[in-house]
Formats: structure tokens, C-alpha cells, sequence
């Protein structure tokens, strides 16, 4: 049976492409999302798309993640460094968390160099551009064909 | 023609799956070694294994690599949080370098959340076990192949 | 005549009772929300329960909460320890408030032992699981009868 | 059968009622125990009463009182702040042990916001004054009918 | 050509002049948003006002600054100390930013000295109550005519 | 009757406009100084100019103040982070004091993100150029006409 | 009528003239106390001596000195340091209190330069010896006679 | 002669092998004192033991000890983390003393990591249990043999 | 021989008594300098007094006092938490300095709980208002006519 | 049959007795070593001596130790405060493991209070000298013999 | 052309030789200033020599350095660790700028370990006494020479 | 006689003229070691150079170097910042040691501003590049022959 993943995209990341592509690539966050889901279809995954700048949506969207899906790709963006409240929501999931970055976060202000996610997650992935969501993709297949291996 | 790859095993990484199996996996060094020099041979890589113990001998395989190699994958161990040698080491390459950890390094004593690398290096992977270098070789060969892409 | 309490439960305690409940008890939040009501009325106080996951929400509950209510019970959960708004919002009031955790929050991460609120609200309770709403009631119930004594 | 309780006033607290009457209210630490004392058999515990300016004192009555008590309610006043002593025997009852402050800690000098005693004991009550005595009563009754409820 | 700019006040700011007048002054918001255009037809802008408690409301209102207005006056309130993701919107913005305070921020609690946008902005104005927006928008006027200027 | 301000420039600022013109903008002091008379005229105010390298004469400028004058304008450069002096004599003076920055010094060195005069000056004007020097004019106009007003 | 002053020397004070007399000087505590009686007589005061090692005993001494005296010179020794049941005894009086130490503090180990009393007592004295306690005589010789001067 | 050594045991060590023997090993204090005179006598070495929770019992009985005995061995259990008083009676010893930890006080929390006496102690030994009491015996006779040898 | 003393008062201090008289007492520069004359006349010594706002100015009259007076009474004012200058000049000196601040230093903000001076000066005496000047004439008698005394 | 242990002397230590013999004693290290044999072969024991000044030769040591070794003898010297790889090589063991220091550590700067090794071994022997191994060979004898006992 | 190049020479240098020669050497500053002339001529360069002890004729020496000479040798003494005005003159400068420190500062006070100056000069020369000046000239003479080498 | 002089140089040293010129210079090690004989024998010294990458052939280099030299020049490079082995190992010498290094530290990341070695070395030089290998030749030359002077 085909694996469901949700991917969430934190704030901002809604302008993907349209500004500073120097730093976070051209692609559009469409774009990445229609390459992921062409990705993930390769890799036997279905793929669910959420962007959303405000912290209570996407505490929302991962409470209720585990009803139907099978992992979670999560990149926080700015609620990274200051969001206990989707801490406390990722702690309450039993399936496989991939924290993604686009950018590499320790080449930047210090306050970005304090992740409140990276302890509770199962694994991190950043620097790679938006390439770091097909790692994901990939990483997380593995994981939930065979979740128990460290 | 098919890139070449240095793969580079800090401190501790030689009793790889001998030791604390339920963190750091049951495979053996050689054996995460093979499995790797299997999925290069896949994205047309060939690979090249270093490991030791020595900070000394870890900065001199960085410092040459770039005569020989196309990219490097690093995994310092305890060199990570220390070692500002093999830091600068890797402030002389301009090919990507990439940091695996295998377990993530955010649930463990606080000085691991310090890296000595993570702001020098290209991308960052962490928790996946040695499922973490299938990734790095992934990540690499796109490096490579479109090294400009942000 | 009978006192109005408003009751405001933070992000993620909608959960209560679904996930780890050795930590926070097998009530769900609804059939805590039901206990209080039957409590508050043998202390002839009428209560409201607001649950939400947004930050301005809270916030904004928290802004029209003097001109209905006489009291507020605050468990802002993972909010205590990151809004500055929810504080500022208090800092309007001057009716009696009450912090309430179901948990002990000296016994988790360091980053909960910090409150953003514990100054500006009249008194807190920690640690009695959902008998510290129980708690909250019998305090709001002695402070809005005999308001002045320290 | 009717539970027994200790309560330890800590440092200072035998001054109730005759100074500062504005922070710590203007009922004597006499007038507090017998309305304390009123209040528990209204609830079936009998109270033991114990007040001293020493250190050593205190750690010895928490030392003895698993032998002869069910339940501790503790205002440490100073010690709270410096004592690792009574920590350590607080850490040695299995029992309940309440932590009552009459005043707001937070809204004093910053030293007094660490608590030596916050992650060992059940829980906290903290700013209600005389009050505060009173809930902690209900507390422990609670926790001593139903002690493994989270 | 007038030039559009968009005023956006923070959580809490829809209750200026119903509370705490002493510090914040007696002007309610509407006042000063008159008061505001009033002062913008004479230096010949024109103003739109945008209140909200919520942060990722407000970091919508930024995303899309741009593509409607020439300059941006922001009072951040509460979430100039807290917000990674207002500060990441206004990194997106070319046109000049203005960060307004009404009270003099240093004379507060020690967390309100950091602020998490002062390095992203353009300038600051502090100190000056409602006249602090009136001198917002002579500089902004400023700023507009002769972007260049140091 | 036409109010009387004194404007105090800080340590290096006597080099103004001859070097790094790109941060400080290239008018000098004393282009500065007329355009602020000619400015402060229209106000109906008079200006004193007075720079000094030497803490000692700022501070005796300070002090003689209220003497002769209704505000001070004051941009006390290096002096900001490092003076209890004048933060002293500031402290002496009862009538308005306004703090001005030509750049923004939060884009700067660290130690520069300090200030010593923060808390005890009315407002702080950061980041305008010699602009701020206008503003400064502006709100010390008002602040002598309705001095009361928070 | 002569005034009646209690001093209190902390712990370690009773084996003064014994041990190091390069430090603390060769006189004992009871030539000390001598010579401050002698002096004391001249200035028309009386006094009342007490050492002890016991945190709890100086707590006492001071919580009931205001009954008999009208001022305090305290010399807390070690206690200066840890603690603050002391600090919160000193904050019930509202006789003079004067703080001693024989040696200079701030040529000791980097924790002595902490007191927990030092913003909570009338004025300090530390570095002349034994001379400091003249001098702390003589200063309580004033601040009875005129209280109220600052 | 045979040597005399005070053996001081701190706060909550009269409670040895009755709680939590998993840390603290299953003897009592009187078998360990017990033991210890044992091997002290094969030593040709007389004990004298002493226990106390009280701060000032510990200073007078190393005020003292030094009339009497040859060396002093030293368990201030929680005393070590936070009295300067003790310190300073230390500080006042010529002959040898040496600490002892039953835990290894490094694997606890982190205020136990700072010892107020470590550096004013001969030696320190932690971590074997009541073991550890030998071996400082063992030590001390070494140290009165041969005082002078580093 | 009559003893000559040096007095110097930093900065700020010629305002004494026209301001803030609440904090700094009602006296006047003159009239404490006046009365320290006096006092100084009857107990032998011959008084200096120099006042500067200047810190290289206080620099410059500490370099050269010992060449012409036996003891300096040293008000360093601000420059108290800032000056290393000051503090090498007093460095110098091996004649006794005694500092004296007129309020206590503990209750004001937390920047001048620091002492530059604290460290190298023989004492201090603070808290006493103007009367500290006279405590400090009286020690520098005592010093001066018996300099070894600890 | 007779347990083997190995003991680690790390860097500098192999000039013990030529440099500095006020602080680490005059006796070379292999005097230590023959003398340590010695009381080994009283204690029934087989000692292997190594020294190195490289952090990964002591790694090397320690990862095979167990291969032939029964317990761990460790003095890593400057490594003590610095190597993450020799800790980590010390966590993969599980026979004893005794840190011993020549000198009191906590009586030199303030980088040796750290040590990185403290937490994971059995115990610490600190300031004896030489005398320190002596007292580890006897008590690795007793953790050999009783290994569980706390 | 002979280059020309300025000596400045911060606090209480103007007393070198006459105290403490055992830390700055028993050269006067005279002495120091006519070998750097010696020594310049040979390198065909010509002094002018500047001692203050004030802060701001420092920052106007140096403001104005640039009109006259060809590079800068400083040693701010006290005010390397304090002075932001300094350190904003130097900024100003484009010739090279030397920083000489008689003593090894890093020997001395952990407040003397932070500079300034160190990060805005082209390099420092530390420890070697009035020898250091003679280096500086050395290094300039080169500098001035070729400038652009790293 | 001739002096004797070894020069170490550190990690990633053996790399210099290689890469990054425009911060360490074009000249390669082995150029800038024939600069340095050539003038150091117009010093009449001979050197020995030595490079490595490994802390443990620093250590030992050191350790052996008074047995044939008479001075050591350090550039321990990324050691300088981590390597307390080193620092013993330099506390072992009693002949004078240089540190230098190319770049100006201070200008670099923060972890390169504290040097482990600055207390205990003669004296350092930075920031002059290559030429700082010369300036410390002539000091070297200057203490050999003169070594008392301060």
C-alpha cells in the first residue's frame, strides 16, 4: 500500500522563487511541491502539500497528522528557532519527523544556530536547496519500510 | 566520467556496530563501507574510505583531497565539537563537503550541539544511522553534476 | 450573583487525554472542561472555556475577557514560555488571573522553567495534573470575594 | 483512618502578621496554623505544625517525617533559593511534598526566581498568600487519596 | 505621484487609549490613524492601517507589501522581541522600512531591549507616544524623495 | 518666546562628510549645523551646536544645560556605550532629551547594540542620516509645547 | 538616653587574632569587642556583642534585635555571600544597619564579590581591619542622631 | 604515636542504607563508621566520627579539630555545593584534608559540579561508594607520614 | 608633621546639592568640602580638594599626589565602573586611597554594582552620604599614623 | 587468576620528575611505574603501562583495551579538559574505569575545572601525587572483586 | 622621501621607568622615545612622539594623523579596553596602525584580555617590552614600503 | 656562540602560498623558511623548522626543545585555540617563546580570539603576515642576549 506523507512548509516559504534566489534557489514553492510529488511517486509515496505563516495552523495540521499519514517532512522556517507550541505537537507523534532547511542555518545570524525542533525530530537535512526535500523523500521511504533500525 | 568520492570516518567510527548497536546501528564499519561503495557504483561514483583517530591524520587526507577527489563526505565524530585543525582544513577545499552523523546529535550531552563544521561545510545530515551516507552520496552526485544551484 | 470565569487552555491541550497520558493524565480536555463546570457551580461561579492553538487568538480572548468575566484561568501551555503578547494582553487586565500547569515544568526541558507570565499574574499552580483547575477554582472563587488581601 | 500531615514554616515566617503585613498579609503565622489546622479536619487530616530559622533543623524534620506522616507541605522561604541540604532530604520521601509561597516569587529579586527545591517536589502553589495554605490542603488530600493519578 | 505606505500596528495596539493611558497616552487607535492621515495628505501619502493580534496575519501583510505600497511604518509591539518570521518578511521588502515604538522601550523589562527586526530595518524612532508616528511619517517622506542619501 | 535648544555632537563627529561618506552621508558638521538652524527657525526655535572629543567637556555641557536652555539634542557617537558619565548628567536634567543616531547601530558591532543612555533620555531617533537630526527638531518642538503628553 | 546597638560577628569571627593575622589582623575577637566598648562609651552608646557560626542563630539575633536596639553593625562573614535568610531578616528592621568586613572582598576569590546584603543595609565598610568597626561606630553615632539625612 | 584523624559526615548522611541503596550502597553510616575504625587501626590510626546537618555544627568542628587531631576527612554532602562558611574553616586548617563523595557527583545535576572546598582541600576522591572512605584513609596515613611530598 | 590629604571628587559631583538632594543629600561641593576641612583640622591633617569631570584630568592629579601628600580620599563617581585609567594611575600609588561613594552603590542599576577601583584601593566606605567623607578622614588618620596593621 | 590492568598516562606526563617537581613531585615516571608494578603485584594484579601525547594513540588504547584488559587506570592530563574522542572511546567500555589526577586541579585556571571524562567513569582520584595511583590500584582491586556495589 | 610617523603613548606612560620597573622596564619614557628616534633614522623614518591621558586628545591626534604622517604606532593602555572613541578614530585612518603593549596583557586582569583596538589595527606586538617599539618600527618601515602584502 | 632557534608551525601551515593568498599570502612555507634563515643568520642564529599537523608532534617537538635550542617561535595556528597539551607542554620551557601569527585573529570568528597559549608565552606578534616571522627573529635575538629585561 502506498505510503501518505504530509510536507509543511512554514512561513514565507510561500515566496520561494520570487525573492532571493541567491540564497534559496529559484524554484517556486509550486514548482518544489510538483518535483516532490513527482519524486514521491517514484518511491511509492502519495504526497500532501501545506504552507501556512501562522505557528496554530501548522501546530493544527501535525496534531492531526498521524490520522492519515505515515510521516511528516517539516520545514519550520522561521518558527525553527522560536516555536515551543510545534514542539509539543511534533512530540506528540509516534511516526518518522524529517526536519528539512534550505539554506545552511549555521552560516547565518546566531539566533538561527538554536533549533526548538532538531531534539524531537528523527533526523535533519540542511544546505542542500530545495534538493533537501527529495533527500527527505528518499530518507523518509527507508524509514518506513524499516523504522526500527537506529 | 565517473566522480570520485572521499569518504572520511572520524575517532570511534572503526568499532562501528560492535558497540551500543541500539545507537549506532549493528552494521560494522566495512560493512556500511560496501553497502556504500554499492550505491555510488549505482550513480556512477567511485569511492575512496578513510578512517582514523587522528586529528592530525584526518586534516592531511582534507588538505590533498582536492588533487584527487570531486567531493568529500565527513563524518568527524568527536572532532565535530574540538576541532578547529580540521575546520580550516576544510576552509582550503571549493568542492562540496558534506557532514553525516548517524545519530542525531541534538538528543545527546549539549557541548555535541556545538559544531566546529557545520558553518564551512555544504549541507548537513543527521539521525538517519547509516541510511545517512545512502543520502550523502545522493546529495552529492547532484552537487556535482549542477554545483551552482543555491 | 453569580462570578463569570473565563478558562483559556493553550495550544496542543485539545489532545488531552489522546497521547502520553502518564505525563498528563487520561482526561480529555472536554471532560476536564465538564469537572470544572460542575465544581465551579457547588462555588457558585459560572464558567466559559476557550481552547485554542493561535497565539492571537489567545491574545485577543484574553483583551475582551474584563468586560464579561471576573476572573481568568490561564494554562497558556507551550505559549508561556515564548509570548510576549499573551503577557502584554495580561498586563491590560486587572481582574484576577491564575497560571495553571498540569505538569511539573521544573522537571522538563530547561527552556520551560522560564514564564513569560509568572510576574504578572496573581498567583500560579503547578504540578497537580487536572486538579490544578480544581485548585485555580477554589483560589478565584477566595480572591474575588476578598480581592485586597495580600 | 485520618492522614497525617507536616507542615515546615521555613526562615523569617514565625515574623508573619507583625511586619511587611502589605506583601505577606497581616495574619500571624499562629492565627494561619489554627485556620490551617480548622481547615484540615473539615478534609480528615490532622496537621503538624513546624516552624524554624535553621537549616539543619528543617532537614531534619523531613528526614523523620515518612515514619510518622502521609503527606509534607513545605514553605522554605530563603532556603528555597540556597539549600541543597533540604533538596536532598525532600529527595529522600517518597511521599507528597507540596511547595507553598505566600508571595508572587517571580515579582521579587531574581535570585529568589530559582528554586532548588521546584523539580523534586509534587508541585508548587505560589502567590496567594495565607490562601495558598489552604489549596495545598485540598491538594494534599487529593494526592493522598488518589496518588497515582498524573 | 503620491506615494502609498502601509501602517501596521501589532497585538494588543487595537486597545490604545482604553487602558494604561499614563504610558501609552489617551489617543485610542482610530484617533491616531486620523490623526496619521491627516499628517500623510499634508506631506502628500496616503495611508492604509492594518491591525492584528496574529503574527503570521501580520507577516502576510508584509509578503505582500510590496507589490502595493512604497514604504512600510511598523510597530511590532510584542513581536519585535519574539518574531523570526516578521523579521524574515521585512528582509524581503527593498522599500524603506520605519520600526516605531511608543514608549521607550529601555526603560522596561530587560527582554524588550532585544529586538529582533532593529538590524533590518531601516531606522528606528522610540520614546515619542502617538508623535512618534508623525515623525515616522516625515521621515518616510524623506526617505521616499531621496532613497539614497545615507 | 522662542524655545532654546542645545544640540550636543559626540566624539569624531567634527570629521563628518570627509570621510566614509557612505555610511555617514558626505554633508559636514557644519553643513549639518545650518541645515538644522535653518530648520529649527521655521520651529521657532534657536539652536547652540557644540562638539567635543573629550567626555569630560559633553559631560560639563550637560550639566550647564537647564541653565540656558528648554531640550537638548544629544548624538553622543562612541560615548553611547561606554559613558556613566554623561548617562549621570543626563540624569540631572529635568527637561526633554532626545538621543540621535545617524546610522543604524544595530547593523554594527555588537557592543555597539548597548546603550548607556537608553533609559534615561525621552526618545531615540536611529538610522535617518543627518535626517534624524530634523526629526529630532520636529519632536523636540512638540515635546516642549505639550510636555505631559506620554 | 544612650543609644543601645547590637553587633554581629559572623562565622569563623570567634578564632579572630588566632589564625592568618596577616589578613585579619592579631587582635582577638574579645580585644575587638573591648576596644568597640571603650569606644562606644566615648560616642554615649551601648553595646551588645554575639558571635556565631549558625545561619539560623544570626537570623534570630537580627529578627529580634529592633526590640532592644536601635542599630545594627553586622559583620556576616561567610553569610554575605550564600545567605538570604539573613537578607530577608535584615529586611524586617527599620534601625540603621551597618555592614563590616575587615578585609578587602574584592581582593578575594571572585564569589565574595557577591553580598546578598549589600543593597539592603544602610551603608558598607570593608578593607581597615579591625578599625572598621571604630568607624562603623562612629557612623551609627550619626545616623541615630539624624536619621533622616542622606 | 598513633595519629588522630575527625572524620566529619554532612547533611543526610546519618540516613545511609536506608534510602535509596542503589546510589548510595546498602551499609549504614554506623557500619561505615564502623568499618573504617577497622581499617584505621590496621593503619595504626584513631577515628573520631562526627555527624551534623547543621552548617555551623561543621564550621566549630573544624574550628576545633586541629587541637586534636592530625588530619580531617571530609564528606560536606550538600554543603559542598553551597557553603563558604565551611570553606573558610578550611581555610583555617594546616593539616591534611581530604574530600570524599560517595557518587561520582559529576553524573548529577549540574550545580553539584561546583565544590566550594575543592580547591582548598588536599585531595578529592568520588565515585566508590563508602569504598571511598578507605581509600582516603589509606591516603591520609601516607600524607601524615610524608607531608612534605607533592 | 601634619599629614596631607588629597581629596578628589569625579564627575558630576560639583552639582552636589542642587539636585536630587534626595539621593545626594542637601550639602553643597563647597560646604562638604568646608566641613571636611574642619574635621580634618581636628585630627591633624591638612586637606586638598580637586573636582573634575575630566577622567585624564583625575588620572593626572592621582600620578602625582604621592609626591606631595600622605593618603588619598577618592570619590570616583561614574568613572567608578568604567576607568582602567583611573585604576592604573591608583595602581601606582602606595600611599592608602580610600574610595568613598556617597549612596549605596547596590540599590541603584546593575552597571555600577561593578568597582574598577574596588580591588586596589586599601577600603571602602559607601552608603553614608557626606558622612562618608568624614568616616574616610578618620580612617586615613588611623592609617596613616599605624600603615601596617591588617 | 590475576587481573590485568592497563594504565594510561597522557600527554607531558613522560617528563614527570624533570620539570616542575614542586608541583608534580620529583619521581619520573617510570619510577611511578616501577613502583606502581609493584604494589600491583601486593594486590595480585598485572599493570601495562602506556604513554602518549597523541589523542588518538590514547583513543587506539582505549578502544581494544577490553580485549585484554579487566580495568582502566586513566590519567589524560591537558586531554582530561578537551578530548570528546576519548570520552567517547571511554563510553564504549563497560569494565571500571579510575580518572586520576597528580595535582588538585581546581587550584589552577579555571579551564581544568572542566573535565570532559568526569561523568563517565567509575571515579576520581585528585591532588595525592603520585600517591593517587596507588590509591586507584587498590581501589580498581575492590571494584574487580565487587563490581556492583554502589 | 623619509616617511613620517606618529607615536602616541596612552595613560600614565608619561610615568614609565619612575614605578614598577620590574613589570615595564627602568627606561623613562624620554629614554623609550629618543632609542625609537635612534632607531627610526636608521630605518629612514622620522617620530613625532605623543603622550595624553585623556581620551579625547588621543582621538583628536589621531583624527588628524592622516594630514601629517605616514602610519601610526599606538599603545592605548588603559583605553584599549575601554575606549569606543579610540577605536572610531582608528577607523577613520587608511595609513597602517600598529598596537604595542609593553607588558603581556593576557598575563595580567581578565578585563585587560578584551581590546578595542585589536580588530580595526593591521597587526599587534605584545610582551616584549620597550623592545616592542623597536619591532613596530620595524614593521611599519616594511609596511609603508609594501603595503599591500597580506 | 650561535643561538639556536626552533620554529614550529602548525596545522595546515604546510599548505601556505597554496590557497587563500589574499589572506595568508603567496609566499609558500618552505619560501617564507628560507626568508627566515637568511635573516636569521645575519642575526647569527640558526634555525631548525618544523611543521605539523599533529597536536601530539607539537607536544613532543616542544617538550625536547631546550635539551638543543635556545628559543622557540610558535605558530601552533588552529591549536592555538584548543590545544591545552600544547599549553603544558610550553609551561615546560624556561627559554623564551614567541607565538605569531599571519592574519590578525581579531579580525576572524570569535572562537579564534581566545588563545590558549597568550598567558604563557614571552610575548606575541600578529597580523603582519610573513614579516611577522622576522619581527620575531630580531625579538628573539633581542631576549636571547638580554633576557631579564622586562
Amino acid at each position: 500500500m502506498q505510503a501518505k506523507i504530509l510536507v509543511i512548509h512554514g512561513p514565507n516559504l510561500n515566496l520561494l522563487g520570487r525573492r532571493e534566489p541567491e540564497i534559496y534557489g529559484s524554484a517556486t514553492l509550486s514548482e518544489i511541491n510538483e518535483m516532490m510529488t513527482d519524486h514521491a511517486r517514484r518511491l511509492d509515496m502519495a504526497l500532501t502539500h501545506f504552507q501556512s505563516n501562522h505557528e496554530g495552523e501548522i501546530v493544527e495540521a501535525i496534531q492531526t497528522a498521524e490520522e492519515t499519514f505515515d510521516g511528516l517532512i517539516l520545514n519550520p522556517a522561521a518558527y525553527t528557532h522560536t516555536s515551543v507550541a510545534i514542539r509539543d505537537a511534533v512530540l506528540l507523534l509516534t511516526m518518522p519527523v524529517i526536519e528539512v532547511h534550505l539554506s545552511n542555518i549555521y552560516k547565518r545570524e546566531s539566533f538561527r544556530h538554536r533549533s526548538m525542533l532538531a531534539d524531537v525530530v528523527t533526523g535533519q537535512i540542511a544546505g542542500f536547496g530545495s534538493g533537501g526535500y527529495k533527500l527527505a523523500l528518499i530518507a523518509m521511504a527507508e524509514l518506513i519500510e524499516t523504522p526500527d533500525q537506529p
